[in-house]
């Protein structure tokens, strides 16, 4: 093989062993597996059944976010109390995304902004998680 | 009316009043909102990609078990780091059951017994929430 050629040969066979690799790319990016964000609202005024409604009225309007593919409302289920379970939460909200993006587009959305202008008055602690499902 | 028919009539019409109030309680006790069963676990090695693996192998396993309705793994998605936000778990699983009948009959069946016995070597901490969607 002369010089020139076994340059082109390396380059050729370097491309072609990159594209199993390349196409594993593209198969995780078309990969339609959801981002999960699950929040957890602890009230000041904790088991206040009013507080508790209203907040959960208003996390209600965030399900017209066009981002939010889906969105449940819940609250402690009365399964046994291991240690290992928290249950002092008041009110949880679990939404699904197509993707990160999605996420942060429902992070500035309008309708977001003006639940939290208006209900954030209820709660004094919030856990997030942030979960992208494999 | 008869007196005597005056009382039946009257008897019937609050037995027919009371008929969509049944119907409503019904409704509520068939209407099947499930129970969401979130755990977040925290790897002895954090960040260990080969206990991470491990672990994962191991809660796939979980979905054989016909209380669980749908099972989802994931890890902490790349979102922005806010204050309220909890990234520091390693793995997760998010578990749909039909009640909390369901996850009690998850918690003592042999498979995930079985899990609990091979793989809780890996883990230092885990946390749980249980939410009942409304």
């Amino acid at each position: 093989m002369q010089k020139q050629n076994r340059r082109k040969f390396i380059a050729t066979a370097a491309a072609l062993a990159a594209v199993p690799a390349i196409f594993g790319q593209l198969d995780q990016k078309n990969k339609k597996e959801p981002m999960i964000h699950h929040v957890f609202f602890w009230l000041k005024n904790a088991g206040s059944q009013a507080d508790r409604q209203q907040l959960i009225e208003g996390l209600k309007t965030l399900s017209a976010i066009k981002a939010v593919k889906k969105l449940l409302i819940g609250t402690p289920a009365a399964t046994e109390q291991r240690g290992v379970v928290d249950n002092s939460y008041d009110v949880s909200e679990l939404m699904y995304f197509d993707n990160i993006e999605g996420q942060n587009a429902y992070q500035v959305d309008p309708i977001h902004k003006t639940f939290v202008e208006k209900y954030s008055h209820l709660w004094e602690k919030v856990v997030v998680y942030d979960m992208q499902v494999i």
